[in-house]
């Protein structure tokens, strides 16, 4: 339903990825080539830690209404921006509203938390899964997405102790209820979540056929590979990304995450492991 | 909160008394003399049925967060616009997002309704409250405001059989709750609710001293006391305005509403009756 | 750059073009089949002239920077107004910024205009064509699109007048100053202009490859060419549209506009005449 | 028209004065004591030279036409900026449309521009100030306010390279063109501007009776008047603020610049000296 992207390493120019790249998070909001939606006009959002902030610090954000491809104040504010972990997310509306408490990425204390895809019949579900976040935690449900509520119920289950764990019982919950209510499919989707120092993003869908999820290669790699591209100067060795889809077309840069995986995003590196596989 | 109006009768250009009046409405939204709050300035709303709409047709909306005094939108609108029944409101927004769907007036099928003041300690008692709405309303429920789900509260009454008691039941609700939670005076403020042939208008507020509303008097009245006043030949004998505070300063066009009172305007005229009066 | 329509006969719900057809405008707004630009999310307009309106009375205007796609009080709006003679225009910004005072149409009195395309090198020319406008209509300049400057171009040059005449010798100005400054083909597109009474379209560009003009076959004939179609219980014999891109599929119901030309309709019906032609 | 502030100094976190002062600039917003408009809530604008920003770079701008005070973008990203030099300003429209483009503070290369003011009559100037406007500058004026007209005569006229000079001459060309007209007080206003190493503030009307303007007391001079007050820790000993309105109600924290004075703010302290005075 949107395009995601998320950003750990050095300090980075936000607008090196989001604005500047062939295949941008800007192009995708006018025209993605793998999105199940050709267009992601309907707002957009991007949350960054600041270069200076101290462990622990809420992330800052700037979401807005318009479409992400003309909107000037974010294009001020991406190159003014040097951030060490930021994500951005461009919205295609499946029918909750275009509001800003509606734009990812979504904020408890120091996490974030973005989202593509969609929790099949949520209207259905809405009032079940609502009314199964922790009542401390629901003041804060400012929007009416089905994004908004599913990271509530993680955070129910505990997303800040184990957010693996917790992201696979909110899920869990989510397809009990909607298998209730004679939904087949109830989850898809493609889910980043942060603490500001590891990013966890999740492929997952109940049918088991879900939205594209790339990471990028190590970047001295990358260089080996590209000698020549100047590009790549820009970025620092400890530099990674989790994509809805490629922002190049060059071969063996982005690699797709699997099926039914959580990607592990920290100072160590890149791993991967099976995340609600089938045989779970 | 806010500052409203609702008018029936002959139909209206509706800028006469929205854009156009000493006191209208838009000019209440920049600088309102009896308001609690001087600025009116969180989006607007106006709602209309149109003058050959059909028994039973749901008003048209418009709504927008843009400060109601530059919105020129709402200036070509309420110039085009006749209508024999139409709402409007103007937002001061005190906690919940400035998005459309927090803006006032608020639909169900032919009804509308909107608020001027609020239910007090609204974080401690909304859960409750939004868990009692009926679950086949509650996926309608596209905002955050208090006033959204005190609506839904009191269609889930009976708002569409009997608005006089489903909205007392619905208020007693609310104290309920509040009490519990020891809230001393849980609900505040004017209510305006139709349905295409009746407007009810409510003051009451738990503590007995509620902001302010006033109805107007028979225009064929006004017209012997002011009998040079070219504006009132706009006004058929019909006409009749509830409004949050006079539209101009002339004494004895407008009247106030007195406490713990219900409003009732019809093709028949002008009465009230106690509502939810101490001794009730 | 854009896309637009209108239409003109019996009154009409607005709806029923602009939102209800296969290929509407607010579908094109977001996918646009015979388009140079697939997506028109950077504004629209939606100018017509009331129902009950007198002769010479000026049309009323909503314009917005949202995406029409998901914009609720074009919905609201068009469902509930019906007018004899409409034009509504979904935009993609080529340059200017999307404000208000971008989009389209724009009005002088009871006249307005607007415009598929561009004036190719405009910032070479705009500050020789402003100039060129008369004195007494540069104030009313609000926006800073090429389109508007053409308008006042041709309202100087004694459109309201001549309306063919004028805009011939608006855009040879136009041509003019564009070759001065190196331009080879300094204008493009479609263009649409009334009075309220008649619609005068012209397609033209200096290069002879316009964007596509559509104007619809008389509703008569249509019906015996389509007898079972329900749809077409909706218009009136007189109606009549003019357009950017059919609105449907149906072979027969759209006819292309030609080059250089100018189409003229009113209540006597449709015509069309050489506009600008090479042997001109 | 407006209200306005610039800081210079150490780098500071932006929310110190915009946000969280007693008549902080978005408190002003909403409800300015010294203000002829009450009410400051037709858009606002943020202009910043990034904290590692190198001499020369162009500052940052974040302007939006929603009111300040409920704007939650503003609020994250003036808690999240620190910077050495930055502007903001409050709108309060007097005529031109809201939109961004018409939002303070406008931008020429490294240079910034805003004014709380007007030019009287303006729309009979407008077009022989615009042409007087070097027409290399020209196609650069995206917006319809006088402000950004006068900052362009003053750029025609040199600004870069001699402000007071420059701001001057552009000054004596709107109270020439105005008296042609028969304006009695063409010029109204305070103006700032800068390069980003020295802050320039204008107080200057033709009638002289300019909008009120004030400069802050050395800090560490204040910090001895007040030895207690926690807040002054915030600032370094180079902080320095000049203002529409002072930012609290402390007697001698703020001194009025008189009437036809430019002052001059840069790391060597501040100055000020007389501007088109009388007798000048």
């Amino acid at each position: 339903m949107c395009r995601w992207l998320a950003y750990t390493g050095e300090p980075l120019q936000a607008s090196t990825v989001i604005l500047d790249a062939q295949h941008s998070l800007v192009a995708q909001s006018l025209d993605s080539p793998l999105g199940n939606e050709t267009v992601n006009g309907d707002g957009f959002g991007f949350g960054w830690y600041p270069e200076n902030a101290h462990a622990g610090d809420a992330p800052a954000f700037f979401r807005s209404i318009e479409p992400a491809w003309n909107d000037q104040n974010l294009r001020e504010l991406t190159r003014s921006v040097r951030s060490p972990l930021f994500f951005s997310h461009v919205r295609a509306a499946a029918g909750p509203p275009i509001q800003q408490t509606n734009c990812h990425p979504f904020r408890h204390q120091n996490w974030m938390f973005m989202h593509n895809g969609f929790l099949d019949g949520f209207a259905k579900m809405k009032r079940d899964l609502t009314f199964a976040v922790d009542p401390s935690l629901y003041p804060a449900i400012l929007g009416t997405t089905d994004s908004e509520v599913l990271f509530n119920l993680a955070l129910t289950f505990g997303l800040t102790d184990d957010p693996i764990a917790a992201m696979g019982e909110a899920i869990r919950m989510v397809e009990a209820v909607g298998r209730e209510r004679g939904i087949a499919f109830p989850m898809q989707g493609t889910l980043a979540v942060t603490d500001g120092v590891t990013v966890w993003a999740f492929r997952y869908s109940s049918q088991g056929r879900t939205r594209t999820l790339f990471h990028s290669v190590d970047v001295d790699t990358v260089r080996e590979m590209y000698p020549g591209a100047e590009r790549l100067k820009l970025f620092g060795s400890r530099a990674r990304l989790i994509v809805s889809e490629p922002l190049n077309n060059l071969p063996g840069v982005f690699n797709a995450v699997p099926e039914s995986t959580v990607a592990v995003v920290d100072a160590s590196g890149y791993h991967h492991e099976p995340f609600l596989a089938p045989n779970d």
